[in-house]
């Protein structure tokens, strides 16, 4: 397969086992679990994946880069040593970035430090003090029910200290410099659909794109912490910000929900228009939603110092669902269906960006006779075939001032269709590519 | 009635009887059918009806004009002799455009002839074959289904080959010399709402239009086949297209449909705004819709090299009532009264165009004091009646950048309402027109 | 208080005490119960009202300021000298501006003088012949069909003669020169929803801004007779017209209808906005219309000659309920409760315009560390708590185009949050304004 692209079943598939190689390793938004994820993306790939190690201190736009944090264990144990809470159980019960600490101390003066979900007793939350200097844990709010008084051993051993923040990127170059960002967030410890789903769909997607003998733009995807992460690359792409044409995060690929796309600050950018109609294409009852100043790293992308035009595809919306940011976004939260959907999502996008051209009709003078070429049906009757339709389209508003995008649009007839439309009339030399 | 206009029962019956005059004629895009019928139009017109003959093989735009087509006669013959298909008794029999033959043949090697519809049994379907060289024969499914294997005897008794292809136009000059168009096709045979019922009501306009002493712009009616004819027109008529301030197809406006205005490809001209109006104050639920490069002459008319601001007024829409393109639309598909209707529909937004100016309140600084002009009412109570409200409009908005139509539209009152308001301030001195 | 506003339920009975004062009073739009009102208006103010006469005669742009009126008694007594309608009882009695009268007559003679509600027979309704010179009596439908025929003495004590036409103004300088101008009729006799209302409220505004230690814009108060009032002010405040960035007509403020606000002529100015915002944060199903050139003094302000951005803030439309223009509207049609929730809402929207500022993010590049300024909560959840939202939001946007009023509108995030997040970033030095 010349364009990369494996067997829908397949693809799912290794997308998934993906997710489940990633899923035990403990993430964050600095050390060694973000290098031995991005190692384990690279293997996907058909080409190195370029690797950057920031400093600590290093100043990157208003921020700095952290100390690198690391952990080898954790657990609250009870008098007799037994671990009631275990980091090797689940590394969602440490607080992520959590400081070291090894002391005994009462469950009174422990509980500050425990996080729990009423709601939702059989779940541990996810919780994160990047920017504090503390510690605790995360623990089913039965486990924290069943605690009995008394005194307890609590270890966290981890390091906080001046290292590295990680991150990396794959440039597939294509036929124009101007590039389509493709950004996913790689921070998030054992969570399937925040956000191993979406690196594994970014990951089949790269190496679909890089499979093919050739493309229109440049492919940039990255893989990087979230919010310093990516002002970290901002800090250090200042060149490549004004070439990116169009981008998009990815982010909780892997779930039941429709999917939503969300639309960059400045809306109507041709990323907004190829996703809202691809997804009108697609007729399954999809939303698209304006921009707002949360969410993912479409925030930095999008700040006024850089106005990028990058959206946000997505599927569950974070904060929607109830099992954001806790154990229930697990392996069966997802599925090999909904990422293969998911790919095949994002493709069609980047299809529609790699598509959409502005054409000339060559004979605008009335409609040209389509039969002589053997473009048109023969016998006059009541109905137009959908595809003598689109190329009547087509040649109506091919003036050099409408995109086959727009033509799409205002046609309502599906993206494939006016392509290949316009295909057919290019060949006939009855259109011109201005 | 200096206006020419009759009273609208003897306006009905008058197009009826035109359409009774023209239904039995076997029309083409070609041949003495199209020249009967432009002679008789013309007979109803004060002023001749100017026709043009186009010789086969003239290059028109990216056409050339076909071999001209004339019938005689045409018939499926049993072994016995006895007609089973008859072109006497339907010109809907013969596929028109049909190349002739004489031929016996089983009917198994007539079969791939024959066109029916099997949803409507009773049904003769009307088709073409304009640009295929080939032949074919159109019956009721329960004739086709009635047949018996057998031999029969084939004949059309026709010739195609070079001659000319006709049109007729009328222009009435008006002080401007900025042109209204209106256009309808004149190919079909034995169709009455499609097309005879806006060849009459286009007839009876022109007669109208004729009679009134004073126009404000040049009219110009077009009564020739579709696709070819338009083509072979803008063909011929390169500088007259950029003179058209506003024009609309009339198709099939004998029936009960509501009505439909089929808006420009730009959309937001002048003529879609007046039909927009016209029907918006009839109150009847009447449509509108984008355009779509799918219909009548509007398509050629507004192609790339040409965007005249022409629309299109239907009642019924091609395709979507089951009679489109068969014999049951027959005469007693239409009637007098729709017909009349219809007239008043075309009138009303012809006459919005001819009302249509732009004002300047000469008494801008405040409201004029309408009382001691005689405008308004003395004693104040807790309405207005709508003739001052329309005044109040008018003297708000004329600024010089809002037309009758825009006061109209953003008023939601009556252009008729809103027009005699300004003629009443005209008349007082308040207004210039700009 | 140093901003001068009250207790809301003080401030709601105070206006309502003033509504009672001047209840009593004959109005009309020259006369002595005007200057009443006027003086009584500045006994609550602290500062004196600039009050300006204007003889009668006075062109003033398409008018003439008419005779003054004054009325002692009127009455329609019957042949025992009974008064059967009696002035003193009510004063819309009297159609106002009605002409000196002393006569006997019959009934039948009288009878097209009288004016009645058939449908509300309880009700005096208030007419008005202001520039016709007649006379004519209002009473409720039951007293008109008691009359016995016969003969009555009808006695109209008034004078119709050169005087003055009389209205008052306060000005409240602020940092700026640019104006907010408040409007009110004041010509209305004994109706209080129309307008002692919006006098009330207008009054208790003034009172309130004139306490501010500073007003970033100036604000105009005109107290006038409706139409040839506002007619007169434009006529002799040409220079203040393009001064005005803002303003509205407020009528009908007392009674227990949701607000309707009428946009300006132009729609989509600064008062527009900010009324739109104010009425949808407060999330009581409030109204938004269009501009139409019928209503109250926005028609003069608004007309083609000055086109000043002035909307008008109403609770019950004029026309639209049914004790509009009649003795049903009085102190029990209105409350203090009503009144003191129109001051807030006026206040509301001078709020806006006084704190609608548009800035620059001067962290431009990326999300700025809210962290480390003590403006961003510590340990990572799911939820982002609303200010902190509305921080994000003035960030995303602040890049000189967008006011506060922008943002407010495109975040849907109440304009107060919005305001305060931007003071607490420019505090924090994040912002500047532009």
């Amino acid at each position: 397969m010349p364009d990369g692209r494996g067997a829908p079943d397949a693809e799912g598939a290794r997308m998934y086992a993906l997710v489940e190689e990633l899923y035990p390793i403990c993430r964050s938004i600095t050390g060694d679990g973000v290098r031995d994820t991005l190692a384990r993306i690279e293997r996907q790939l058909p080409a190195p994946l370029v690797r950057t190690e920031v400093p600590t201190d290093t100043p990157v736009l208003d921020w700095t880069v952290p100390n690198e944090w690391n952990i080898r264990d954790a657990f609250i144990a009870d008098a007799s040593g037994k671990r009631v809470v275990d980091f090797r159980e689940s590394n969602l019960h440490v607080v992520n970035y959590s400081v070291p600490v090894k002391q005994r101390m009462t469950l009174a003066a422990l509980r500050p430090h425990l996080h729990a979900l009423p709601d939702h007793p059989d779940w541990i939350p996810y919780r994160t003090t990047y920017y504090a200097e503390t510690w605790g844990f995360c623990l089913r709010q039965r486990q924290l029910d069943a605690l009995p008084d008394g005194e307890y051993d609590v270890c966290i051993d981890a390091t906080l200290a001046p290292g590295n923040l990680s991150y990396g990127e794959l440039v597939l170059p294509g036929d124009a410099p101007d590039e389509v960002l493709l950004s996913t967030h790689v921070c998030h410890p054992s969570l399937c659909n925040d956000n191993l789903s979406a690196i594994a769909v970014a990951t089949a997607l790269a190496r679909e794109l890089a499979a093919r003998p050739r493309r229109r733009w440049s492919y940039r995807f990255i893989f990087a912490p979230g919010t310093i992460g990516a002002i970290t690359w901002l800090a250090q792409h200042r060149d490549v910000a004004p070439r990116v044409r169009a981008g998009m995060t990815l982010v909780c690929l892997g779930s039941d929900h429709p999917f939503t796309y969300k639309r960059t600050l400045a809306g109507g950018a041709e990323i907004d228009r190829a996703a809202a109609v691809v997804l009108r294409d697609r007729g399954a009852g999809d939303h698209l939603i304006d921009f707002f100043p949360y969410g993912y790293d479409e925030r930095q992308y999008n700040s006024p110092g850089f106005r990028m035009p990058v959206g946000s595809l997505m599927r569950g919306r974070h904060g929607m669902f109830p099992e954001y940011h806790t154990s229930a976004d697990d392996l069966g939260f997802i599925s090999a269906d909904r990422l293969a959907d998911s790919l095949a999502v994002v493709r069609g996008i980047v299809d529609v960006l790699e598509a959409n051209r502005t054409y000339k009709n060559l004979a605008p003078d009335g409609e040209p006779q389509l039969g002589k070429r053997g473009l048109y049906r023969a016998t006059g009757g009541t109905n137009i075939p959908d595809f003598n339709l689109a190329m009547l389209w087509v040649l109506t508003l091919s003036d050099g001032a409408h995109s086959l995008l727009a033509i799409a649009e205002r046609s309502a007839l599906p993206f494939t269709s006016i392509a290949a439309a316009a295909a057919r009339l290019h060949e006939a030399s009855l259109l011109a590519e201005v």
